[in-house]
């Protein structure tokens, strides 16, 4: 089976062009052929201030109102996506942008509300992976914008850790894929004041026990929780480390089931 | 040979929610296949106002400064693209929406400072025809957002309008095409004062005639002298329509050479 790299960069590398810089010349060098989706950063959030939208945020995710949607699509689907496919192709990598909108590639479904209403959230209900598929067949690198669709017309802000897993799930029946989760430090750490605490291997029971203990940070959790979920679902090699070592994974956390 | 059409959805549509929504449904009825080239309108004009950005025009043309190049890419790329393609899905278009630097699919380079510096803004240098076949080839609708890039990095803000006329000109060697400007007009005017004074045929004499003694306005030329470069570069049908009559290219003006 080909092999292909599914890449989520978080918002703090998004929001630093030297570090965006230097991933995307990793990525272009050494984990093609690759899908990237990104996150958003605090461009969206910077950007609603100036307009005085408030950002309201729960348990890590932004409540998203028709203001804050627009401000999404705005920032995630056009600024920072457009600007990393630009990149991209300057460095000689035929990149395509896209929301799950373009070519119906992720449908998603307004959460329900129970406790809390996220708003313009959408859960993933299905991903097309012929249309990935047929991208990395043309030679395209897909690079995709934490924003899904409904099919009725509406786009809805997803949580980019979770698109990642998604597509990587999906792709898994056609694709040997290594899943990475980079972010600004080394990978997930024993001991959240010990940056170089990088626990190498992330064995589900240990990861239960860290939680419990509270040594997981809040941020982090959502994103083993996917990583976990993607590794449990067939996802051949999940890992997650430090933007500047994607070309090496092994140098942070592997998720092992 | 297989035909297109190549449509050109003015500001003036994209700023009308319901304008729009009818154009849509033409487009998904009567027009596939079909590729979609849409303005920018107001939304980026206010959005720069909000943030306190001056919008300089020169000549009908935007003078693009870094700051109003990121809001054309927000505005453009993201918000208007984005909801257009969500929009073509729930009518069961599988639209895909792009810019220039997407797929490589328009290269052009920064205009040279003459008598004005237009700042960020592209002049189109080559239309990957091959991009847009094979999207065609797989069933996807292309929405194009009037934004280039110059294949160093940089997004370039470029008139729609030059676009349309663009692409239609590197696809008319291999499908028969019919290139549509549709606005808020019924067609070319002969008396910028009675919107029912519609040239049926436009022929290049009596045009520039038009043009000489001032009854051509200002906003129209451009959009005029673009339709007349596509059909003198070899575009089968070109025509300039309102966006309600996009099905009846007869009703609006059809340009003659």
């Amino acid at each position: 089976m080909k092999s292909l790299t599914i890449v989520k960069i978080g918002g703090n590398i998004v929001d630093d062009v030297h570090e965006t810089e230097h991933f995307l010349s990793l990525a272009a060098e050494y984990l093609q052929p690759c899908i990237i989706i990104h996150g958003g950063g605090k461009i969206a959030t910077e950007l609603s201030s100036k307009l005085g939208i408030a950002t309201i945020m729960v348990e890590g995710r932004r409540i998203t109102d028709k203001a804050t949607l627009d401000i999404a699509t705005m920032v995630y689907g056009g600024l920072v996506n457009k600007s990393l496919v630009a990149k991209l192709q300057a460095l000689g990598i035929n990149a395509l942008g896209v929301t799950g909108a373009d070519g119906n590639s992720i449908l998603s479904e307004k959460r329900p509300v129970r406790d809390i209403d996220y708003g313009f959230v959408g859960d993933i209900i299905a991903v097309n992976a012929g249309f990935f598929l047929d991208c990395l067949d043309n030679a395209l690198m897909p690079i995709v914008a934490p924003l899904t669709h409904d099919g009725k017309g509406t786009l809805l802000n997803t949580n980019a850790d979770t698109i990642a897993a998604q597509l990587a799930i999906a792709l898994a029946p056609h694709r040997d894929i290594s899943l990475l989760y980079c972010f600004e430090k080394k990978g997930v750490l024993s001991d959240m004041n010990n940056e170089e605490s990088v626990i190498t291997e992330l064995h589900e029971k240990y990861y239960r026990e860290l939680v419990e203990q509270g040594h997981i940070h809040k941020g982090m959790k959502p994103k083993c929780d996917n990583a976990f979920m993607a590794k449990k679902h067939g996802v051949q090699s999940v890992a997650i480390v430090h933007a500047r070592q994607a070309h090496r994974p092994q140098s942070g956390t592997t998720i092992i089931i």
